[in-house]
């Protein structure tokens, strides 16, 4: 028996992997359920916002060169001429040698061109002293100057914080286009497999891979369809694996921990459709399989949950990024001192964990089959292919958990 | 009219805000629903993780004895006495001189302690060569060595990604106690206000505090509960809160954008309650109001949105931090040059929204009044009160949206 896969570098199986995600249709949502949606269109707004000039301070509206020369010891001095009401609407025209309060956010009087903050100022009786010159425009916001009608101000794959509700709603946009949530199917396989609930004998162990993938699933915004453990037999892993492609837009098969389980779950893929790949570069994640049946992504990872998390960040989230159509992000990292040497990867890349003690990097070697270490460790550092390793106290990228 | 407030400093307004968050109750989730949720007891396996003495690797148990000086050139012949199954019991005890083949994640039979990975062997009918030496322990995980029965692995406050839901599957949590996620009222005041479909007349400008607010609290673990737009009117505020405080557990209310509005809000609350502060030592959000009512802390937000945002930032995430139970978690941040001067803050906790161009970060100045600029820029600066500002040319830490 032969145990060696013939493997692809991680760059081609990322390339096949992102080349076989297809991007869902776009829905249209309530802006209040958006949040973390993935827009599917460029929006732009629906009028000039803001709609008027626009104070943006709380001050007196006046003309600029009434203010000219205007200092502590010499201040301006202006007639009070009212006082502008929020959402109100035009108030009377501002004549020389006169200002109108305007709060934050109300309108620029017909006449104003600048306003001078009220800490800048002092109200005697109908007048006001105005202690420094503003400048014309200052302290305004013009009409149209935030968003421009019909302008694009966000686009499409970008996924919704707070700021983009925010910016929605000035757009007037009480719905939103969003890419529909894909649903992916997750499967375990493995005879020595028991449910999470259940007391393992002998030498079985529980589902880990089903609740792994399925929160990796949602915080990649996708909808996890769980189908459970299937035994290490051909019949009812294809029963499953049919079941999960007429309900979902792609599957995640785990697990045939061995060779022939393995070969088990890409002749099936091979039945009715393609394997691109069977076996990557990269360490650990090698027995992975990159696959597609009636044009839906299938993917089988590794059993070990150790394993199947790097095989889903480095091969899996790429996939659903061209799925969910959000634009790539960049993972966040951080910049450490390595503990101890890493060797050299010899010929694919390797991902090594690590636990942070400050700004150094301690890597988590003989540990690389425990579980606990996914919730001890801090992230990972790549060892690319073809690369002399790392030496103790050179700087690495960690990418953080 | 006097337009100062009494402010407090950054840091006395956190730690108010803190003061007064009430930890949710705890609640039992199923494992599928548990994502994002934080974790509300500390967690240990029930049993020992793994069972058994498990096999992290394809290959050949044994005893390390018998490879003792095996080598390519001159390796070691074992007899093949068997195949452990995966999940099964316990199998026949390994003789000298042989070995048994256990695929990753078996069990090692009795007798064995190493095993050779498959790589380094070769079967020749019955008889199995082994070309490397083995240590004790090698490619061994040892029962109990991921998770010992009993002992805590995972700590109340955790936010429960992808990796800790493989750890809980591990320990067999099929239900997980997470905190109940909190339920806060949003208020958006003001008169110049109109909900998101309408086309604004004149000055009125649409609600965009509400959807922001409500974003930023599903972001944080909380369940927004949208109580609408208040009219700057003290009757119809006071109903909104009541009801807000009936059915939340805390309660954000933005605007009023002038002075006397701000009062009400503040007079309302003083006057069922107490308010801590209001007026804090930070720009944007001098206006800031932290109070209490029932118990419960109701947050005085500024009207102008991106004034909003950095108290939703600096204020109000600590206190939901308290609420949520999560324990804190460091922005991302990251090292960026000035592109420009930033002049002191004097006196106050400045932040200044910056959009980055590679390592570069550009201050976003007269623009601080726009909306557009939550969606354009990267995130923000912080210059600390009572600092001198940064030059241009300076490494200064951006915090990142």
């Amino acid at each position: 028996m032969s145990y060696f896969l013939t493997t692809v570098p991680v760059e081609v199986a990322v390339s096949s992997a992102r080349s076989i995600g297809v991007l869902m249709p776009a829905e249209e949502v309530p802006l209040a359920t958006a949040h973390g949606r993935i827009l599917a269109a460029d929006i732009a707004a629906d009028i000039d916002i803001p709609g008027f000039n626009r104070s943006s301070v709380d001050g007196y509206a006046v003309r600029s060169r009434d203010t000219i020369g205007a200092s502590e010891s010499l201040p301006a001095l202006l007639h009070l001429a009212g006082m502008v009401a929020m959402g109100g609407g035009a108030s009377d025209s501002l004549q020389p040698d006169s200002c109108i309060y305007v709060p934050t956010g109300g309108a620029l009087p017909q006449g104003a061109d600048a306003l001078v903050m009220v800490e800048y100022t002092e109200t005697i009786g109908d007048d006001v002293l105005i202690r420094r010159p503003v400048a014309q425009g200052e302290n305004v916001v013009l009409r149209g100057e935030d968003f421009s009608a019909g302008s694009p101000a966000l686009f499409s794959g970008t996924r919704l914080s707070a700021r983009e509700a925010g910016a929605l709603a000035a757009m007037g946009r009480g719905t939103v286009p969003v890419y529909r949530k894909p649903r992916v199917g997750v499967i375990s396989t493995g005879n020595e497999l028991v449910p999470v609930g259940d007391i393992p004998a002998g030498s079985q162990v529980r589902d880990i891979n089903s609740w792994m993938c399925g929160a990796f699933l949602e915080s990649q915004g996708c909808i996890p369809d769980f189908y459970g453990i299937c035994r290490d037999d051909r019949e009812a892993l294809r029963s499953m694996l049919i079941a999960a492609l007429h309900h979902c837009d792609a599957v995640l098969i785990s697990g045939g921990s061995s060779k022939d389980d393995r070969d088990m779950t890409a002749d099936l893929i091979r039945e009715s459709g393609e394997v691109l790949h069977h076996g990557i570069a990269l360490s650990p994640g090698k027995p992975t399989i990159i696959g597609r049946v009636a044009r839906k992504p299938v993917i089988g990872l590794p059993g070990h949950p150790a394993s199947a998390y790097v095989v889903l960040l480095v091969i899996v989230q790429p996939l659903l990024t061209v799925m969910t159509g959000e634009r790539e992000r960049r993972p966040a990292t951080m910049r450490a001192l390595l503990a101890e040497n890493i060797p050299s990867a010899r010929g694919r890349d390797e991902y090594v964990r690590v636990r942070l003690e400050g700004t150094t990097a301690r890597p988590e070697f003989g540990k690389s089959g425990l579980i606990n270490t996914l919730v001890r460790s801090d992230g990972l550092v790549l060892v690319p292919s073809g690369t002399e390793g790392f030496e103790e106290g050179e700087e690495v990228e960690v990418i953080l958990w």
